[in-house]
């Protein structure tokens, strides 16, 4: 694959940018007063030292209390002075190895990091529909992800590989992840057994023992919202910190549902459950990196159905960056749709989500790319679709030149009063990167268009990704640490993988 | 036509929320620096002192020498305190009188207005493709226009009605403005007796003398970029400033055609054509309201062809309300696409453009419902999805409530750690108005929308305008006006109606 890199834009059959990251160029937006960001804190705090977590998890408890929390059976009340104590050890950024060194990212301050989907079902295409995925399907899918500049990091297996035993399916994703993409990856944290196989690959990967891992993982920590911490959940978390690994405390706080009906009071939940986990992570390794997860949405008020990219959706997101920097803790959003077709729902959605995020001061936008159906589906096309926004979103952070060459005045001279620009010598000096050119949009005239076959947006990124697939190239790994992981899959194949939670 | 306002939202057929303008609740983005806007300020300033606008009106240069400017030839100079001396009295807010007092608009401060697409050429719909439009189905689109609360002002003529004669046609869709709507309507600009007809109509609307006429019109004025004002436009807007009423002063700075090819070039010269502009209208009537227009967007750089809603345009609708702010004079942007199917493409370039505007303190959104094919076409679906975005920002822009009630520590107590909220007591009592309640987005899981037929968001907005249309009801106006408005139409046509320019 021959690809041409010119300031900061990669040449080829599908036009893309640069791997790289862009920070944020604005300040975040405050769509809530910072009375109102106290007055959800504190409702949070009363929250945790009265009504407190319910916390599954004896380890977790014992550990709570070991650091001064109140635990009456499973309840875990935390006071407003410990839980300030504990969040002041969190990191305000970090950073996260790769396997690639070019593609370890930057996690804090302006700088944010888009990851593909992670953790659906299913897998659709516009060619057969939404379908059970399997092993070798879920390798292209990623093989597209390693292809897209604009995703800086795989988001934790993009759906199920249902053909292969939910007992050791972690094992062949992580064997996948390491192989087929050196961009960072993210792991899998539901119990013990997953997050420390996790753990040892990627210690395998980098040629160091599980605890000298350098920053490298990340993983998704669900609380189960209203206020209540499982096994699992817990397992993965301590193990996680106890490696100096990151884990996305992210409450799953439905209003309506999960949560309270308002946006304040299902915020109120995110942020006293978010708080907790973080604080738990702190007890286990002081310093520790962690990250906020903000999700909260509403449901449909007519069916009880989940719904996403919502106003209330951006609005919580916003919200919900002001809480993570009240507590100075990094902060994940997530692009999201409840849309059933790569349509102009799923762009209206997801687009409401992504600017929610991003003018919130987001620094990991989990999902993305390729997020369909509420998180059921992962779909080829909306990842195209996706990745085309995050380009835009990318292109629009970038910093406004106005040195007098940008401002133009020799070019506007050069022109003169209702004269053009197509032949002046600063048009013909930047043709080719003076501005954002699209993988997914047709900017054709109608008749053109319709003379051209009339493709609608799901149809050409249907082409997009087929032609990523087509050109993708397996970064090359040692043959004695593909030898290495390998034995280790077969292994604890042997040994029976992970227990079924 | 039956239908329940509760808490701002009409419940019917087609959930609406209620007519009426939302504040933005944030501060508007500073996507440049001060000093930015500084430099685009000054260049532009530079520009009109030394190379000037090439004004092509006698009438409009008179006006200029009068007021202190160097006219030489074609050309007219402006120093910069000359400037500064007449953007003083620019007002910064204004109220715009409807045919229906209830739908009264503001603009400016923290106030938008969203109009209604105006000025194609075709009409287009999924049902029959683009075509030619005719005056019954521009009626009809007016029809759709006035039915959709979130719609607040007509933006001028939704299309060409190709059946009516091009000098008189100006008169028809007056009188279809007039009548069938309530709502504020645009007229239009190009030369003096397009202008007259639409002042002189609105005075008989409002039973007035056009030298008495409220301020209840607004007209584009666009600038022939690079730095010209065309004879049309400028009699156009001394008739309009004249009577009171309000210019939209809008460059159309295409960066790398009509502008320099880097957005800080396109914004220093449609900055300079818009002070012009504007300056002219303070020089016709000293503090009569104005507009800054922004319309920078860019070319494809493969193909020269106009794109809208990129990355740049987004970015350039920011900094174009900080150029406005920093005049003082209240701002104009557009929502746009360059898409020829109402699919993912259309919406996220509209939401693009969306959020650059609203995030960038806007006050009119031109084209915010209705427009496609980058300003050829005007779509009943487009108008459907776009209704459906607006809908949602104003959601999203409405305060977050965090009383106690929202705060929800009682509704988090009742649920308790585990438990859910579906039935508790404030679930219960706010279920039907919690939450923005979608026009067109279906929220379905996938196999039930399959089962219903798999309609995507195009299909579902043509049932959605079909209901609206099918529902509207005419807001009667008094017949003696509708007589009197007749005459003159008979009358004006008998006088052979516009010059063709």
């Amino acid at each position: 694959m021959s690809r041409r890199v010119r300031s900061g834009r990669v040449l080829g059959a599908v036009p893309q940018r640069a791997f790289g990251q862009v920070p944020l160029g604005i300040a975040p937006v405050e769509v809530i007063s910072a009375d109102q960001v106290e007055a959800i804190h504190q409702a949070a705090l009363k929250l945790l030292a009265g009504t407190g977590m319910k916390v599954l998890s004896a380890e977790a408890r014992g550990m709570f209390a070991g650091a001064g929390a109140e635990v009456a059976g499973e309840m875990v009340r935390l006071e407003a002075g410990l839980v300030g104590d504990l969040l002041a050890s969190v990191p305000g950024a970090f950073t996260l190895a790769a396997r690639n060194p070019a593609k370890n990212l930057r996690f804090g301050g302006r700088n944010m990091v888009f990851a593909s989907v992670g953790g659906p079902a299913y897998v659709m295409d516009i060619d057969g529909g939404r379908r059970d995925g399997t092993y070798a399907e879920m390798c292209d899918f990623l093989r597209v992800i390693q292809t897209l500049n604009v995703v800086q990091q795989e988001g934790g297996g993009p759906f199920e590989p249902m053909d292969l035993p939910a007992n050791t399916r972690h094992l062949d994703i992580y064997l996948a992840q390491i192989t087929l993409l050196d961009k960072s990856w993210q792991t899998q944290t539901l119990g013990l057994a997953r997050t420390m196989d996790g753990i040892e690959m990627a210690a395998i990967m980098f040629g160091c023992s599980p605890d000298s891992l350098p920053v490298s993982l990340l993983g998704i920590i669900n609380t189960n919202s209203p206020l209540q911490l499982d096994i699992p959940m817990a397992e993965g978390l301590i193990a996680m910190a106890r490696h100096g690994q990151v884990n996305v405390i992210t409450p799953f706080t439905l209003a309506g549902a999960m949560a309270p009906v308002s946006i304040a009071g299902a915020l109120v939940l995110q942020h006293a459950e978010a708080m907790a986990g973080i604080c738990l992570t702190q007890i286990v390794k002081q310093g520790v990196p962690v990250m906020y997860g903000g999700f909260t949405s509403n449901v449909d008020m007519r069916s009880g159905a989940p719904a996403f990219g919502t106003p209330e959706y951006a609005k919580a997101a916003q919200a919900s960056g002001q809480l993570a920097r009240r507590i100075g803790v990094p902060f994940r959003s997530s692009n999201v749709t409840a849309a059933n077709a790569v349509d102009a729902q799923a762009a209206y959605e997801s687009q409401m989500a992504l600017w929610g995020a991003i003018t919130g001061g987001v620094h990991l936008i989990e999902h993305a790319a390729g997020w369909m159906h509420g998180g059921l589906t992962a779909s080829y096309e909306k990842l195209i679709l996706d990745a085309e926004m995050l380009q835009m979103m990318q292109a629009w952070m970038e910093p406004l030149a106005t040195d007098d060459a940008a401002l133009g005045l020799e070019a506007i001279a050069e022109a003169g009063p209702g004269g053009h620009f197509f032949g002046t010598a600063q048009t013909m000096g930047s043709y080719e990167t003076a501005f954002h050119a699209p993988m997914l949009s047709n900017w054709d005239n109608y008749p053109t268009w319709l003379e051209k076959g009339a493709e609608e947006a799901p149809r050409r990124a249907n082409r997009v990704w087929k032609e990523l697939l087509a050109g993708y190239e397996e970064p090359k790994l040692d043959e004695a640490v593909v030898e290495a992981l390998e034995e280790y899959v077969a292994k604890r194949k042997a040994e029976g993988g992970a227990p079924m939670n």
